[in-house]
């Protein structure tokens, strides 16, 4: 092959095709502020100039504790084709954590958001391989930090356009940690093939296009925002940005933006369907909503849909590039009760088009049966797979056995072949001999009316070894009794899966709007409950 | 890399996606009959086992002479899946052309569809390579061809399922014939990574999904149908099977089967648009027609448009495995008039997506001005460029120098970044040493109500060197002068580049509905022309 007929795959050339065909479109709106795709891309060109005036070398990590501004975008771009590796850092960690993280990546330069320089001050004197940090503001106050201004940093670009030859397409692109709830956190390497691959099978299943406008309510640390960082861009779509997530301000940019995407875990569902100030909301048109990091409970999935969302459902891991499969839709089910399209929606497990496959499997990797109901771990292979753990041979031969990649999710097979999540290997409750999905509890309590959000954990117990405990916030105003929702839940399933106790109370959670059950199996034990 | 995160690129797992995904889906209709997607998967597969149970060898060729059907669809998978390279022959070829490319290609086997089994009779017994010949029946009577048939051959295959092991993804997938207006045609080879990533591109350009119906009016040997093979595949969509356009029959299937998408030259939306049974005829909801092969007048498309067409103007040759740029569409256009709207959309030049770039170059490969005027040869690369001329070393040298794809067409690049097809190189008329751009005359034409088709060329002139002359077919019943349509196109274009004769009647033309120019060139210089 030669240059004429063979491309490295690289988001990169996505850029750069998007930034010559749609020059005057509109690439990123950020408050006021909006950038032209060719701004865009001058701006990814200076900073990678100056990434490289400031002596970045070949292959070293240029990490961001920032949240989604338009610099963080820009990097996603700017630090590959500087030659770096891009490690957006999760800021809801703690500096400690973030120190870990920044030394365990090796990181040579920091990008701070002004408004995070309280989490790097502690941390800043101890860092191991940094040679710089550079403090971006954004207009929201922060401390004050011995750091480099980001006006200053991309003062020092000495040439509009960076030269990009890209010898092998599986080098790395990217760095993200994994969220450690079980250890220490793992660096997940990301390749230009890998992330290019990715951003095309969003496209192709989200439909994106050069009339899209997505809403960034999805973290960009999280998967490089599940590679819609590269996958707008590539469509030529219009990327708004978005420091938090504020439901009544979700709903003005929706409507004033035109947007037709966002992303977010189901708290993120729950919360736009249920704060005070937007319950009576609703989407001027149709917003596709993806959402993932845990089953969305029928019931959410329902309210968004009255609101004008249409939901696709998709699941993946960190080591995934974010998601690897979605609940395909059927059109014959569009006629379906909003009930049932709803527990068809809930369900995912088809491989997204230019990916790989997906199975359930035993403990001897054999596929379980299509049944609906037996257990299995989740294992996944494809173009979208992680490289493997930074400096960790040990757990990347782990998590490859076999020739798959296990996810340590478990779930059933549908005769249909989609796959329904039960939990997450660990969340599993053994109960007297006998397995019960923590999902499987919570979505019954979800039915509850005065149930917001429910999380069921196992306790340690004489007899059964392991016996289901709830945690359970209520709506605002709303009130239930523990007896009550045990009650309602012993209508719904088996009663030893039904909770053998109720805990009221905000529930603790990730970054990324996961609840932290290894927090409240934590509680559990250092009896810090209510009860 | 390893099997967990490293996959070849190659239709066949598009195809196996689909078919895991979607296997109750409605595949491919074919007049009354309708085969799911594991229905299709298993044809696929058969076919497969008896390509090697009737001993294909790795890399050999096995060919179709055949309409669109799904035997023909099937060996789009069947082929490279028994580790064979397709080669589907344009049947509008005469026997020794045809011979010429069987044996050329090195074919081992040939499928003839009986309707035309007389293009085999007279050659069949000279072929050079040829082990075996099979006769699909597909209910169209034919002469008779010493032959196994089609249902004894597919009886052969001895194993379900074909296992497949890609070893290289840039393997030979197909080969395809230039139509070779000068001189022997060429053989251009597609490998499994290119049709891979083609087929990407159609999905996301046309947005494919698995409600997408796609009506075959483009014959299947002509760029493995533009990618579409494999794209509709990809996506979970439908394919209707069509063996030649009938105009009443195209309207009634789009009615019926719920079309979405078709693809064609101008000719076929000519077709479409002046066939005197669906004059009348309006599509019942909106149908994405792509067409390329010459840019389409506007008029033609403002009248497609009026019918409920979308029209995505595209560009390519069968070296860029179809088309490589598209009129992509600027939403801020949709509030334009249809007149300007049309001129817009005749023309193209932004790569899709996945693909490479495309210029417009002189002769020292410096870029044209921006200006819409100045000419130059359009060039291009990427991923989905062929991998070469197959035994020509010195056509694939010269087509590749400067590592770039030369295509021989010659266009203006507009300030936009967008491109207008001025002519084949070969197709400019140099007139008193001023270039005339054929289209442009054509265009001129187009607009006079009297004119069905018109194409213009240059013919030897003692004082000029050449001058344009207008080959002309008149819409049934309407009546149009030499003088007149002269005077006509004075009005509209410089008089240098206004016809200098007119000479009526219907055209010839190409398999794919090109106007085959080099014929009139031909007549022109026999003196078989009617004045």
């Amino acid at each position: 092959m030669r240059p004429a007929n063979f491309d490295s795959l690289t988001p990169l050339s996505l850029l750069a095709r998007t930034a010559a065909v749609f020059p005057g479109r509109v690439a990123v709106v950020h408050g006021d502020r909006r950038l032209t795709y060719r701004e865009f891309e001058d701006l990814v060109h200076r900073m990678a100039s100056a990434l490289k005036a400031s002596g970045l070398e070949p292959g070293e990590t240029v990490s961001f504790l920032s949240p989604n501004t338009p610099a963080l975008l820009a990097a996603h771009f700017a630090v590959p084709l500087a030659g770096g590796v891009l490690g957006a850092i999760n800021f809801r960690l703690n500096p400690q954590e973030i120190a870990y993280i920044l030394d365990h990546s090796e990181a040579a330069f920091l990008f701070v958001d002004r408004e995070l320089n309280g989490l790097v001050q502690p941390i800043a004197a101890s860092l191991k391989s940094l040679r710089k940090i550079v403090v971006i503001d954004d207009g929201i106050p922060g401390p004050d930090l011995a750091a480099t201004s980001y006006e200053d940093f991309l003062a020092r670009a000495r040439e509009t356009r960076v030269g990009f030859t890209l010898d092998d397409d599986l080098a790395t692109y990217s760095i993200n940690y994994t969220s450690g709830t079980t250890g220490r956190p793992k660096g997940v390497l990301y390749t230009h093939r890998g992330a290019h691959i990715h951003a095309l099978g969003e496209v192709m299943e989200m439909g994106l296009g050069p009339a899209s406008v997505y809403l960034w309510t999805l973290p960009m640390f999280h998967c490089n925002g599940w590679g819609f960082t590269w996958a707008v861009t590539a469509a030529g779509g219009t990327h708004v940005c978005l420091r938090k997530v504020d439901p009544p301000l979700v709903f003005d940019l929706i409507e004033r933006e035109g947007v037709t995407h966002l992303c977010g875990a189901p708290t993120i569902l729950i919360m736009l369907a249920n704060h005070e100030a937007t319950r009576e909301r609703r989407f001027p048109r149709p917003v596709l909503i993806v959402t993932a990091g845990a089953p969305p409970s029928p019931r959410i999935i329902e309210t968004m849909e009255e609101k004008g969302a249409r939901i696709a459902h998709v699941y993946g891991l960190t080591e995934t590039y974010g998601p690897h499969t979605v609940c395909a839709w059927d059109p014959a089910w569009d006629s379906l009760e909003p009930a049932e399209r709803a527990r068809l929606r809930a369900r995912q497990g088809v491989p997204y088009a230019p990916f790989g496959e997906a199975r359930v499997v035993d403990d001897n990797m054999a596929d379980v049966k299509r049944d609906g109901a037996t257990l299995g771990e989740v294992i996944m292979r494809g173009n979208n797979i992680m490289k493997g753990y930074f400096k960790d041979p040990a757990a990347t031969e782990s998590a490859f056995k076999g020739g798959w990649f296990h996810s340590g999710d478990l779930g059933v097979m549908h005769k249909d072949g989609y796959i329904e999540l039960r939990d997450r290997k660990k969340d599993i409750i053994i109960s007297g001999g006998e397995n019960i999905s923590s999902i499987e509890v919570e979505n019954a309590l979800y039915q509850h009316p005065a149930v917001l959000e429910a999380a069921v954990i196992g306790e340690p117990h004489e007899i059964w070894g392991e016996v289901p405990v709830a945690y359970v916030d209520l709506r605002p105003g709303a009130v239930a009794s523990e007896s009550e929702l045990i009650a309602f839940c012993r209508e719904r399933i088996a009663h030893f899966k039904a909770p053998k106790h109720v805990r009221f109370g905000p529930l603790p959670k990730t970054a990324t709007g996961k609840i932290k059950k290894f927090e409240l199996r934590k509680r559990a034990e250092l009896g810090l409950t209510n009860q």
